[in-house]
């Protein structure tokens, strides 16, 4: 038989069996007092029954190891000499609770029993010690209401049933005629206790047990059993908890804020958990237990208050913050009470706090040189340096509107920040009322590319159909425009120009307010407060002081640019967006759309003449005219990239999408075109397809009508050189959208490469061009040998790869999507936000692959949305790939994950960080490079480590997650 | 340097230096001239300069190489000596021929030149020599016009211009007055031979050479550049010729059929082209040259007339036919010619032959044991056994209709067969005229399951839109239906029902006939003879005969089913077509589909109701007015398969494919279900989708509305009780669609599993019962480790795999498939009609690599359409599928094929067939499986030995597939 391991771990006295970095075993709370302890700080003593013995006890059907007995006795009596009581003892009773404690803070998850070691006998003694009789019968009284909920299982599992014990209390009350139970007196909390053991009688057919080790024994098997309740498990569900973790026991003497004015209890942070500003920052109450602070019944005091109060703890207080700081390296969060005038530390964590605060605290840290910068990079989560760039509804507004009832309905969170403004029906009206200085909301039921020009002016935008990759959510997102999508409660009438939702009618012209961050429809006007950030990067305001939020972004940036690996481009086709992404630090275009360009008022007319031509001679003429406004437009967006590398993509969608839908749109056209309108009607009508998704589209269209390709690589190579002769480098890549097989991509090259090097024959020019594909197709992934023979570079499509691996459309996907995601049929979540790593993944990774087996340089990246997700950021790194390309404002995000990809896998695959041109070592060894994808196990990171604090503690989310358990049903 | 190689092989006098296994480097002219001469049949001396000197020649800028001049001297020599003649000798000259033979024959793409060896003097030496002035100066003229068009290159390159001497005879002609070239007289031929020399002189320069040896080296360096014409290569492109392989160039002695009524030519076959009958066949000609025979100025005489003109030459061909066929075992076709009563072999080749022929001639050479059963199976393609099913027109109607230009236009030839009937443009017309016994073609824009009822109903049906693979043509190929699919050309108008085609318009009840086979749709009633095989099957007549078609068929299905290893069975979802495919040999249903069993009268309207219903409880009130009628469905197809396994996949279409799509007929319904239209009109909007391809269906249908998948499943178990109740075996095997994830199946699995088993357990029966899914998203395929957790077989869904694999939708493809595959993007030619091996493929192997890693007894099949594709079927024995599933009229064509691919595969792998059960020796190694996926090189079947001889040899189609070498272009 194997040595037993030891299960039990004392605290007290400056001594302690464990320390900070077993929590695998003690549980956070337990190593933590165990630190503390060795920290010299006071900590009242007490010992940790480990996480192994929790295992134990649940795998053996809720029976206590043996040996077990013997070392709980063993630490009670340590206890009992640094306490200086003796646990049952009549005259100098040891008090102590039981408390859970997990390797991660579960918070109210678990279960709790206090004042243990109190009965009929004990607690005359406590009298006597105390000279408090209302104080023991209270303690008493809460411990056999505790015992009989925890331990006995008297509380009810429903919150609609009444706890038995809070209904006698209740009475009790009444009956004295009193509120709270604070003003009960010494007498009634006696009766309570005796009623509250009669009721336990009543209920169990057993008497309270008077015997403090059978209490303490019966509390030590409550704690572990919680740890399988069915709260517990549906919340380490949610939150990717393994159950084989377990849960400590904590076992420790209880001490007192409540024993009188001497006496308090408080909680503190080191730092502001608002702004993450250096202060010590806290709340207290004298008099009082742990649970009054919380319970809001007397309002608590700023810390501060504590140095007039009692100088002494304060001091000691704010001696310790610093202690603790220094040790944790963590902005902490700790609880103390004052029992006459002493001090006891009774918990310690990691301290929860705002977004900005985090990032604030980090960076301070490393100038504190608490940490090093690497350790702050991967500390920052990716949305709270979102939280930088998003414009926010002034904070008492938005109070003021969700007490007044304005939050109209609820969206997805498509396009973060704030916006108000008046809606609008239609592109052109939001055209209008931009022109004149006004702001609008651009609501429509979905958006499509006709629409851009409107969504360009609108300060927000508004669908009620559509996810988060729907098309205004795209668009949104690349413009940093506030977009709320798919609020499916709004009914829209675009002829009369109303929507409404539930009662309310809203017309054209009426103000609205929305918040992309967090889904909301508001009705009426709200002010908004800009980002400092972005306000900054566009030079409308200087960054104000050390701590401006600039300032700190600034530095996180530079750090994060520092270390990645992975390139950062962005999807931009215009060139203020393309500035700005430059500014958000876009090393490069990955996905120059042009289909937005076939958009405006001068240049759709000839593209619907070029989709309607008859002969190629007239589609040559209209092309004709195109020309030179897409030379002039990619002109712009070489200007605004300044030499960077620009991916731009050839014609993608199918036709349809550029030509007028309504029966009157197809007059005005046939009547501009000198066309009979039903023969117009009727090539509408013909180019209609059942599964546009997988129809005529991308390169298709190019192979049928190579002229469109051939004006667009001319207009590509003359406006690069047009910008080369204005002195500036110019770094086209032209893209080939949605090749399958390698024989497409070869016949768009020929286009491509005839007119450029013709182009560049005749100005007598050089410039360096590439020609890609987009890998947006199984096959092409399937098949990247063969197309690596043509394409000098690969960009995943991720979004189209998707929809065909999965064979999900995203915009039809609305009826099960969410289901699949709630009910977790997709486990991993949606797979349009974050990439199907086990799926579309494979795919990925056989692309690189191949594709670098053909050609080792070859150049990787993605430009997906997926391409601004942290947890495929992080993929994609270990893939290899050369760059991400995302959103304008998505790119902060962006070089922060890639560079806490590098932190997460440093070491982890002893893989040498790829540079540029080792692509050989990369690919060389196919099996060594299996484990890229693999089921969710570090290095790579969780769903849980990316998601927000915030989210994760979230009970609804936890409670909509644990339908999982349950029969899948709607 | 290296000994050269012998380049020059003679034949003659009985002796050859080659033989008929030499067509590498003779061709198969060359090769077999050389075999005839070894087997002692009488054939004019010559020599064959072998293809390795063609290679040689044009890749040397058209030079002889070093050492061929005295090698082709020395076999001249040889010649003369054989033929008792002296090339150039004047009074005893040597005419000789030079023609060019390949490996395989390539009619009509390369040159000939005969008659070399005739100048001014030798054509006096044969003057004397024939005593015929006329036959000399004849010969002499066609060498100099020869020679001019194919050495010296005067022949023009456009059809749209006049040869040059055919101008000049044309003028020649006129001026006598005559009308054919044999009415010329001496005199005049020797004019013309005048006037050929001096066209020669003016148009190159030079003058006609007199030197013999000049002719004869000319000729020989003409036709090795004739193996890069364009014409020649165009035919190897489509052909999938390697251009390396070259051509040989036979150099024969002359022999003439047309000195006198001695003399004579024909051509021969070994037995009946036309029906394999075992009889000597052929044609020929007293006093002419082969070409006459051929150009139908004379009618030939059939080749028993010869008996009567030369008895003992007629004596001779029976006896060399026998010794031809004995040889080659392969029905003959030949050349001959008599000379002066003197018989000379001129060429022996296989012989063409139609379809059916083809396969009796096998089967008799079998029973004649002049092959083995197994190189009779290898023999047979597999459309041709495909022939003896379908019904076809009288051949004289036919030709007639053709005459008559009642040919109204052509479309797919979906669903091969012949019908005539009066045109019904709605599935309800059908069904009421089909009642009352006539005989209908349905005719619609496309066909929906709504149609079904209908199409059954109708003798063929006719579609102006979709494809191959469209709903019609599925359909159609599953029940046996004639079937012409996306007819361009028709103008359907189902108000007032009629259609135009150009100028004719046809009424509701008008005849037209629609050939399957050939795509054509044709004006009129057209007599039509079915198909004795399927009049056998279907018990309504008896074979006639030894020879019957019905038992040459059998007899080539029972040595296929010994031979092969993959099992075949069928997609069929109604009894009657179950028992038919049982018929044709079944071994099992691998689809059926229910979803067409929602669309009868009597139940359309409860599945409305279903999934129109606002609740749970409504839904499933509407459901259990389905189950009884869907258990009697199964129960029916459980019985017509007799124990057979039976696959059966719950409801896949979206819904919004059972909802009425007018207004008006959403109002019937709305006022049979007592609901508002309008409110029913929204509900129906709301199902509406953009990509239903990758909507709201398959699986996640079952898992959003688990009350429909737990009905199905209900039916089924209860479908089987019942029939196993009769004493009768019953295997269901339920089936999944669209997983793409393995949590989707798990939950679709649970809902299987529980009702099956409380339906077992409540009826106290057993019923070994399978659930598994398609595999159908390339998502499905890449996870199938984890899918084949759950799974017990996957059965691939390569409609829907190659769908999203390529992103390509089937119904969309219209505008550009057609292109890609003319212009050779798609190289392997239609994905929908055999499997894209290159990308689909790799999914398949991945799949079946994955799903067997974790259940390494997974039974795997395929149950798209490409399940019938013999291509795709060489592919599934490969990868070791266990099944391949296809239409029952398909089901003798899969067995043949499955059976070749098992001769095919024999040894070229060294990979024993793999037997069910030893699915670990199959997938235990997955680098040696590797090869599954390759391009075509042998064993793999190229799709030229698929194809029809008849369409591989259609200059159309050669001619459409050059347009690959130019500018991609529509």
């Amino acid at each position: 038989m194997a040595t037993r391991k030891k299960a039990v771990f004392f605290f007290g006295a400056g001594k302690a069996d464990g320390r900070a970095e077993d929590k695998e075993r003690l549980g956070g709370k337990g190593a933590n007092l165990a630190e503390m302890t060795r920290l010299g700080l006071p900590v009242p003593a007490g010992f940790t029954i480990s996480t192994e013995v929790c295992n134990t006890y649940v795998e053996s059907g809720n029976t206590f190891p043996p040996g077990l007995e013997s070392e709980v006795h063993r630490a009670l009596h340590q206890v009992e000499k640094a306490m200086g009581a003796v646990y049952g003892d009549e005259t100098n009773p040891l008090l102590v609770s039981v408390r859970s404690g997990a390797r991660v803070s579960m918070p109210g998850m678990m279960d709790t029993v206090l004042n243990l070691g109190l009965n009929d006998s004990t607690v005359q003694g406590l009298i006597e010690k105390t000279d408090n009789p209302r104080f023991a019968y209270d303690s008493y009284r809460r411990l056999v209401q505790m015992y009989g909920d925890v331990v006995l299982g008297l509380k009810p599992a429903s919150s609609r049933e009444v706890d038995p014990f809070e209904w006698i209390l209740e009475k009790r009350k009444r009956k004295c005629g009193v509120a709270y139970d604070s003003e009960l007196s010494a007498l009634d909390l006696k009766d309570l206790v005796g009623e509250f053991k009669q009721e336990i009688r009543k209920k169990t057919g057993h008497p309270f047990p008077q015997d403090p080790f059978e209490q303490l024994w019966g509390a030590i098997g409550a704690v572990f059993r919680s740890w399988m309740n069915e709260r517990a498990i549906a919340y380490r569900e949610f939150n990717d908890i393994p159950s084989d973790w377990g849960t400590a026991v904590n076992v420790q003497a209880m001490v007192f804020g409540n024993m009188g004015e001497d006496c308090g209890t408080g909680v503190a942070f080191t730092r502001d958990p608002a702004t993450g500003e250096k202060k010590f920052y806290g709340e207290f109450l004298m008099n009082a237990q742990g649970e009054d602070v919380v319970a809001g019944i007397r309002t608590p005091l700023q810390i501060e208050k504590l140095k007039t109060i009692d100088r002494k703890v304060y001091g000691q207080l704010t001696k310790i913050q610093g202690i603790l700081e220094k040790r944790y390296r963590e902005m902490q969060d700790f609880e103390f009470t004052i029992q006459r005038g002493k001090l006891w530390m009774l918990q310690t964590r990691d301290g929860k706090r705002t977004g900005k605060a985090s990032v604030r605290i980090a960076v301070d840290m490393v100038d504190e040189k608490l940490i090093p910068r690497e350790e702050a990079i991967s500390r920052i989560k990716p949305d709270q340096i979102e939280q930088f760039l998003n414009p926010g509804f002034d904070p008492t507004a938005k109070r003021a509107a969700v007490a007044g009832n304005k939050i109209l309905a609820r969206g997805l969170a498509a396009g973060p920040g704030a916006a108000s403004g008046q809606v609008v029906f239609s592109a052109e009206e939001a055209e209008a009322r931009a022109k004149r200085g006004e702001s609008v909301i651009l609501t429509r039921i979905e958006t499509s590319p006709e629409d851009i020009r409107g969504m360009q002016a609108a300060a927000g935008i508004l669908t009620a159909r559509g996810g988060m990759t729907s098309h205004a959510a795209l668009v949104a997102r690349q413009m940093g425009r506030v977009c709320v999508a798919g609020c499916g409660d709004l009914q829209i009438n675009y002829r009369n120009k109303r929507m409404t939702v539930g009662e309310v009618t809203i017309r054209e012209g009426d103000w609205i307010s929305i918040d992309g961050t967090s889904g909301e429809v508001i009705h009426g006007h709200l002010d908004t407060q800009p980002s400092e950030v972005v306000r900054v990067i566009q030079r409308r305001s200087k960054a104000k002081g050390k701590h401006s939020e600039h300032r700190i972004f600034s530095k996180v940036m530079k750090w994060a640019d520092e270390i990645r690996r992975l390139k950062i481009r962005t999807n931009a086709d215009q060139p203020d967006q393309a500035k700005m992404a430059v500014a958000f630090g876009a090393e490069g275009i990955g996905l120059c759309r042009t289909e937005h360009m076939f958009f405006g008022e001068d240049r759709i007319e000839h593209m619907r003449r070029m989709i309607l031509a008859d002969t190629p001679e007239e589609r040559e003429a209209s092309l004709a005219k195109i020309l030179p406004i897409q030379r002039k437009d990619f002109a712009g967006i070489f200007r605004a990239m300044a030499g960077r590398p620009t991916t731009i993509r050839t014609l993608d969608p199918p036709l349809h999408e550029f030509l007028p839908r309504t029966e009157k749109d197809v007059r005005v056209l046939a009547s501009s075109m000198g066309v009979k309108a039903s023969k117009l009607m009727a090539r509408v009508e013909s180019l209609h397809e059942l599964n546009p998704m997988l129809g005529h589209r991308g390169c298709r269209l190019g192979i049928v009508f190579p002229e469109i390709t051939a004006m667009q690589a001319r207009a590509i190579i003359e406006a690069a050189c047009d910008v080369k002769r204005e002195g500036k480098r110019v770094q086209p890549e032209i893209m080939i959208p949605l090749v399958g097989h390698v024989n497409e991509l070869r016949e768009q090259e020929r286009v491509v490469r005839r007119v450029a090097d013709e182009v560049l024959t005749r100005r007598r020019m050089k410039v360096p061009y590439l020609v890609g594909t987009m890998i947006e197709l199984p096959r092409a992934a399937l098949t990247a040998d063969r197309i690596a023979e043509v394409a000098e570079f690969f960009s995943y499509g991720t979004n189209d790869l998707t929809q065909t691996t999965l064979g999900l459309s995203r915009d039809d996907s609305g009826k099960f999507l969410p289901f699949y995601i709630e009910s977790g049929v997709y486990e991993a979540g949606d797979p349009f936000q974050s990439l199907d790593i086990d799926g579309v993944g494979q795919l990925l990774d056989i692309g690189v692959r191949k594709g670098r087996g053909t050609r080792p340089d070859l150049k990787v990246g993605i430009c997906g949305e997926h391409g601004g997700d942290p947890l495929t950021i992080d993929f994609c790194h270990r893939l290899g790939l050369d760059y991400v390309s995302c959103s304008p404002f998505r790119v902060p995000v962006a070089r922060l994950a890639a560079a806490q990809a590098v932190l997460r896998n440093r070491g982890a695959g002893r893989k040498p960080a790829a540079k540029k041109g080792s692509a050989k070592t990369r690919t060389g060894n196919g099996s060594k490079r299996k484990p890229v994808i693999r089921r969710a196990t570090s290095p790579a990171p969780s769903k849980r480590a990316m998601k927000s604090s915030k989210k994760a503690a979230s009970p609804a989310r936890a409670k909509g997650k644990s339908m999982k358990r349950k029969a899948v049903r709607v």
